[in-house]
């Protein structure tokens, strides 16, 4: 199958009556003959929608619209009419997967990703929802719960996490939980736990590490380590004071390479002190991916690293990709990031360039966050106006972009809503209706779209979606024995790094020997015969060997 | 036992180790040699609050003024030091219930219950918190997601409100479902579904009626009928536009008993072209007390009726009796009203109590609500003053009041907050800690404090309860089988008078029968050859009979 040419579209278009189930039906006063009175018309009040009437006008309109404009490709005007039935209840929200095997050199290490954007080819799709779905799992799966012992934490264990967030099917197993110091020199977005023995004060969950299983790596041709990183759902707090001082990212010399501080203080700071932060952000996920990496060239398998995030995960991603890419030449580096901020100077992009890291970025044209840094936030998010001075020429952004419009989605309210413009739903949305740089909205979207409610309020009403319904059950109260209402344990396997009395002896000597072990099989830098810090990746390892749960703490 | 005297607290003074699984633990790092570390004390960031100790010198300065104040009553002070363990996981939320039937007359028909206020009797309150829990369940009850096909309706059908809703230990059973108007001369308090189908666009479930069983009967020393009816969660919204206009509760005479304008209207409005609202509120109720009343005398058991609501509830409430007491003078009728305002004027005051209508009314003392008609909002609920006029000298309160103070809970936020000073479950959560009316709080109530927060945020931070717990899972949304989210369907039996195709040939001539027999057994009133409209309570009754399931509709 060529690169530029669409899979097989099939349009179930529904007559009319297969509508009935959505149509008024008549209720019925008890008399005694056997008489069914439809419902008096002034009873519908006119503040009732009818939802598939109205859906049909509303996408016919749009479809019609997007016809005039003239630069429709075939396969949208096929079916013209979108019903309800189209997203509706009885659709699965995925196509087959096909084996793309054969695209891996060119998805991966081509020099631009450029041809396959308009049209967008599918495949590239399939794999960009993929990736971006990982983005959104950090939001989905964070405790952000300031009165839950674990706020600031991941809800689940990493054994646990795609099972519980529905993404087992992209055939992927997280192997590292990465964590962030709360006190560095950005902003207050970090979720602190209010309770009185939070997991920790220090640090909060910033994504993970995972990779490909066997059936997925042969379905894409290489074994592929890809790195999530979560940003922040809402702009406004962090972006108000991103203070745009660039600063070298090299520690040690005086590298014209410049990125944005607190970008950079949040992926390096570490401190001894911490339980989760004794190896910054940047040190746990180039351990992991060194190792992932080794691991898997020794066996002999093509590799790649696929670095994902939304927001400032985004911005994260592109630090980690410039670090991932100058430790391992020899692996392709990708990006794939959503609604990201400029993160560096332009020094800082040629390097990445020659660095051969490849960027695929995101960008809704009405989200701010893109803009930045480069323009300002005045009172609040009320208006945005641009920097007077040249920052905006200072930061560069690197790699291709794929601009979205929310104005083309018909299941999109006509609003401004900056939160919603930055919202990773409406991006992954975007995406699944994107065809090319002009043309609406694929008809053969099959994304669900109440996710795009699930943490705002942009899906258009008629479709009966309650806004921001993304919520646990009584915030996660629950009633116990006693009739009393409590914030339950977690279960073991989702608490991070649990506190075993009964087996921490057995632990302790256990690391013992480990580290003895491996003293012997690695070199290890801070070995010291009466107080070993571990902050070696080997150490991790051999952890992991002893207590099989090095998921959250280094 | 007496009266006035209390019944035998015993406390439960656990010594300082019983704290130690919510005393800070040792965090430990990993080294060498085997060591741990307690955590550095500026990792404890002073955000973080030491519940423990907080609340024990919370409480105990509380307890110390209340001594010096010299009013406490001896059963206060045996425990002076209330601690965490006093309300915490490890004890039920209420006392066993004593039988009480002795009293059954001094509490339903005595002219006063002065003389059980102050103090509180211990089984009198266990009576209030029964119809308050009555009242607060068509909250927690009620459907109001504006996205549901269902919303204004109750989330579950009768015959499984209590077990859903966690009241079957009260030993009631509901036997019908209230109904009012929406579209009556009231402001915009009243839920309306943006379904296309909405089961109503008329009416709102606002109650129920309930009937004690035959073990809770033996124990109460009677049959009693309670009736709930659902207020206002938030009062800005329709206090605001009360329009303190009084009008005739007869409609057939010039009686000088006058009511408030909007009540009355709710309660009594109807629409023959409305599926629920065929009869108004008034007549539904009033219908269903004389079946029950009638069945009941008829096995020669003694019978009471207990009317209860919070907010507007507690207005509805106080018209109910009136009615109720007017139609039947043997029956004795009670009020047990929550933030209630006032109703009608002196002669509707004077007239109750001819009635023998016996009224309590909880009241906050900061609580806007009961001092309505006779206040006015300005720029919403931000300021609060008195009407120049004589609007709160025409509006009368009736019965005997029991006056609460939010700041005799030591659990209670120090804040000014309209909506939670008028939240039920602080009413509720204040009269479980009523001594009498100059003392502070009992150590030894045992209702879930946790329930303060249930909808407002006035439970103090420390206690670990998010504010406004109480929502559902996901909005109600489920993923289906497709991975869609859904609004699922109701089962069955939480559906109102749900529409059965197959069923309605049988209903029908089912009707036709009962309805004959019907006519035969009592005088039917409305009853044509042709066409018979059901509006007569023995219809309903046998309705009921035939089918099973009259709950939901007229």
């Amino acid at each position: 199958m060529a690169l530029s040419s669409y899979s097989t579209i099939n349009h179930h278009h529904l007559p009319a009556a297969a509508h009935s189930r959505l149509a008024p039906r008549a209720t019925y006063r008890i008399t005694a003959t056997v008489e069914e009175p439809a419902i008096k018309s002034h009873n519908r009040s006119s503040s009732a929608i009818n939802i598939p009437a109205t859906l049909s006008n509303l996408l016919h309109l749009n479809t019609k619209h997007h016809t005039n404009s003239g630069t429709t490709t075939a396969s949208v005007n096929n079916n013209p009419t979108l019903t309800l039935e189209n997203f509706d209840r009885r659709t699965p929200t995925y196509s087959p997967k096909e084996d793309i095997s054969s695209l891996c050199t060119e998805i991966h290490r081509s020099a631009d990703w450029s041809h396959l954007l308009s049209p967008l080819h599918p495949w590239l799709r399939r794999e960009i929802l993929k990736y971006g779905e990982f983005s959104q799992s950090t939001y989905d799966a964070f405790d952000s719960n300031p009165f839950s012992q674990y706020g600031g934490s991941c809800l689940y264990g990493r054994h646990r996490l795609f099972e519980k967030i529905g993404l087992l099917r992209h055939g992927y197993d997280v192997t590292k939980y990465l964590y962030a110091m709360s006190h560095v020199d950005l902003p207050i977005w970090l979720e602190r736990s209010l309770h009185a023995e939070a997991w920790s004060r220090d640090s909060n969950w910033m994504g993970y590490v995972a990779v490909s299983g066997d059936e997925e790596s042969c379905r894409i041709g290489c074994r592929d380590i890809a790195v999530a990183w979560r940003g922040t759902v809402m702009p406004a707090e962090w972006l108000e004071d991103i203070q745009g001082k660039l600063e070298t990212i090299e520690s040690n010399n005086d590298s014209d390479i410049k990125v944005e501080h607190g970008f950079h203080s949040l992926y390096t700071s570490k401190n001894e002190t911490t339980r989760y932060n004794k190896l910054s952000a940047s040190e746990q996920v180039m351990n992991e991916i060194k190792r992932l990496v080794r691991f898997y060239q020794e066996k002999g398998e093509k590799v790649s690293i696929t670095i994902t995030g939304h927001s400032l995960g985004g911005a994260l991603a592109l630090l980690n990709a410039y670090e991932a890419a100058s430790a391992l030449p020899s692996v392709p580096v990708s990006v794939i990031s959503f609604g990201a901020p400029r993160v560096g100077n332009e020094a800082f992009g040629d390097r990445l360039k020659e660095l051969g890291v490849k960027v695929l970025r995101m960008v809704i044209k009405q989200d701010v966050v893109p803009k930045m840094p480069g323009i300002l936030f005045n009172e609040g998010i009320k208006m945005v106006e641009k920097v007077t001075g040249t920052l905006e020429w200072v930061y560069t952004h690197v790699g291709v972009e794929l601009g979205l419009n929310v104005r083309t989605s018909p299941y999109l309210k006509n609003c401004i809503d900056f939160a919603g413009f930055h919202n990773l739903e409406i991006y992954l949305h975007l995406v699944d209706g994107y065809m090319n740089s002009k043309s609406g909205f694929r008809c053969e979207a099959k994304r669900d779209v109440a996710l795009i409610n699930k943490a705002s309020g942009m899906l258009r009403e008629e479709i009966g979606i309650p806004p921001c319904w993304h919520q646990t059950a009584n915030s996660g109260l629950m009633c116990n024995s006693y009739g009393r209402w409590v914030m339950p344990n977690r279960v073991p396997e989702d608490i991070p790094s649990p506190y075993r009395d009964g087996q921490m002896n057995y632990i302790v000597s256990a690391i013992s020997v480990a580290v003895q072990e491996a003293a012997q099989a690695w070199l290890l830098q801070d070995l010291d015969a009466i107080h070993l810090q571990v902050v070696s990746p080997d150490d991790i390892l051999m952890l992991e060997r002893v207590t099989g749960n090095d998921d959250h703490e280094e």
